[in-house]
């Protein structure tokens, strides 16, 4: 498996980004994302009961499995828009399919931005032509930047390796920053891929892997009313075909994880206002379930986080987090490190020197581990602090 | 029922706080309220698996149904302490009884400050002579000063009343600031009443009006490993005795609602870096339970209280709060409004003057109605915005 960024761009995928004028500041907006032939597809959507405009259509188009381009805009969710949002939509679904001469259902519109504001039908109509002229090989990070919204840099993953025999490319993108507790996916995350593989194990690969990275991370614990992950295989790998309880198709799941795990972590290093990365760990756990609920009671912990951000090696809180997370807990059984330094353990504090704490918590990544003695399932959640920055880009995010 | 500020006591009672060096700075930090009866007592602790040292030894004390004095120190929580932890919350119990002569399991002992320290026993120690000696008709304000921590001001509410053919009297003082999202007691709240009431008839009231007032707050839905309430009622007012099912225990649940409102709404609104008051009322619930979480989702998203610090009219995220909330909701039949102006309905966004809201975000009190349409169940919780010095006060408490 060999890391490239030398030249992004998966056999068979067309791409692109253009800006018109969502946004303003002649950023891009509209991106499109074009296989030139019919891919299988597989996705995951948001839970959020206010499900926005484009996640309803996308959620009836995939279950075909089949799709051949996605269009995104940033600059407004079109969430919270109720019928006319789902008439814009399918507007600029009409237009584009039209423009890529596919059939309307085999196009998978997507969103990002403000919700409860309109689509700007008629901008994103007048620049469609431009959008799809425009489409290259190398259009990725086009389509990429026209997707970003308060992210501060791209995210892109690529991994290259033989599968089935052949060579194959996995590309994906993501944008995050803010609302980020994935549920089922982030924001928006695609993945495109030249592998020939099997409908159905597409599908359950997919969300297993996005389970545990995407679904694995948090910045605010806020879920939102647009996250879609979606993968697109367009099979001209001409590989072996990957089917399900295949060991090619294993070698596919891991790079895929790669793909994923690298995006996901990015999302999070990138969240807004971050300046920590820091995975929490628990462990010992009598279920996935439990200890991904106390994991989750740290990561959201605004007392943590600010904790965090202040360098302020108060590991109390993190001890009142876990014990705040309503499962049944052995507290003699918990132990609590931080970076290597074990805190706590059999209900007592360590005896710890303070200043070398305070150290751990200076650094860029910590690693918080969480045991709780009583099973064998773990959980990790990828996070960041919550600082100045955070509550300044959002308390005038859409004004 | 009169509300009075004029002479803050309540027959019976005595108080006092004064400074023994665990805050510094010759701040008080050790309190006592007293009754000079042995009185009856009801109180609710936190759920958090960490309950503090104090908060084991009072779970125990109180199933006797009788205290005569609350022993409270701040600026340690002796939390996370273990063993040695409730050795130390018993010495600071015994020499505090000893100078009391009483009964040593009628004495409450609490603490409230940073946690993971072991408690300063020998400041303590030393200051209990002082601190009896020193007890006065009118010293709950000296008892409310030394429990504060990151409180701006104190918080103590008064009612005088006629009960059962009696005046009586009901005096609450809390202290609050940050980690609040109380599960059965804010922080620390303690309430002292001449009432004479039956033991039964006094947990019960009691529990009620706890639920509807302090567990219906939240400033940044941190739960507390400390969180206590205490009522403590000494009969000495003489009134017909208050028990179950009785007109005039109607009466005596009012005014301590009254009371306990009245501190509730104030901790929110001394709530860490809080430049807002922000009530959510969430109706038409299927059950209360549905509503409760409907309203925590939107009051403990912290997209939405950056919005409100920001005075940024972006109810969008509102939207995407409630239908985060993981319960089943019928989204047609949701309304949002705020202030007067309703923003959403049918899954429609209102036409709305933008200005308008903007003005409504503006003001220091703000009201959220979510109707869900679906049931006759309400909730009302009341939140703070999430502002810089949120993260400022939080980033380096401990150090």
């Amino acid at each position: 498996m060999v890391k490239t960024t030398s030249k992004i761009s998966v056999p068979g995928f067309l791409a692109n980004g253009v800006s018109v004028g969502i946004k303003g500041d002649d950023q891009k907006d509209l991106g499109l994302i074009y296989s030139t032939v019919p891919a299988k597809v597989a996705a995951l959507f948001t839970k959020n009961t206010f499900k926005a405009a484009p996640v309803l259509i996308d959620t009836e188009r995939i279950k075909r499995g089949i799709a051949q381009a996605i269009i995104t805009n940033s600059g407004c969710a079109n969430a919270a828009t109720g019928k006319e949002g789902i008439q814009d939509a399918l507007a600029v679904s009409s237009a584009a399919a039209r423009q890529l001469k596919i059939p309307e259902e085999h196009l998978l519109v997507c969103s990002t931005g403000v919700i409860g504001k309109r689509l700007p039908v008629k901008k994103i109509e007048t620049g469609i032509g431009k959008l799809v002229k425009g489409l290259h090989e190398d259009g990725i990070e086009d389509a990429e930047a026209a997707m970003m919204t308060t992210d501060k840099y791209p995210k892109i993953a690529i991994r290259k390796g033989i599968v089935g025999a052949k060579d194959i490319t996995i590309c994906g993108i993501a944008k995050g920053a803010g609302m980020i507790e994935p549920n089922m996916a982030t924001l928006l995350t695609y993945v495109m891929t030249d592998a020939l593989i099997d409908a159905k194990a597409l599908n359950t690969v997919f969300h297993q892997v996005i389970d545990s990275t995407f679904n694995a991370v948090s910045v605010d614990g806020c879920m939102s009313t647009n996250d879609t992950a979606i993968i697109l295989a367009n099979g001209l790998a001409g590989n072996n075909p990957l089917e399900r309880a295949q060991a090619r198709l294993q070698r596919f799941r891991e790079m895929l994880t790669d793909v994923l795990a690298e995006l996901s972590q990015a999302v999070v290093q990138d969240g807004e206002g971050a300046t920590k990365f820091i995975t929490i760990l628990v462990d010992g756990a009598k279920s996935k379930s439990d200890a991904r609920r106390v994991a989750y009671a740290v990561a959201n912990s605004n007392l943590v986080k600010t904790a965090f951000f202040g360098e302020d090696p108060n590991w109390g809180r993190i001890i009142a987090a876990i014990g705040s997370s309503g499962i049944p807990l052995e507290k003699e059984k918990i132990s609590l490190s931080i970076g290597n330094m074990t805190v706590f353990s059999q209900d007592t504090p360590a005896h710890i020197t303070l200043s070398k704490l305070k150290e751990i918590f200076q650094e860029s990544k910590i690693e918080v581990r969480v045991g709780l003695g009583g099973g064998d399932k773990s959980y990790c959640v990828y996070t960041s602090d919550l600082s100045y920055d955070y509550v300044k880009i959002n308390a005038d995010y859409s004004t």
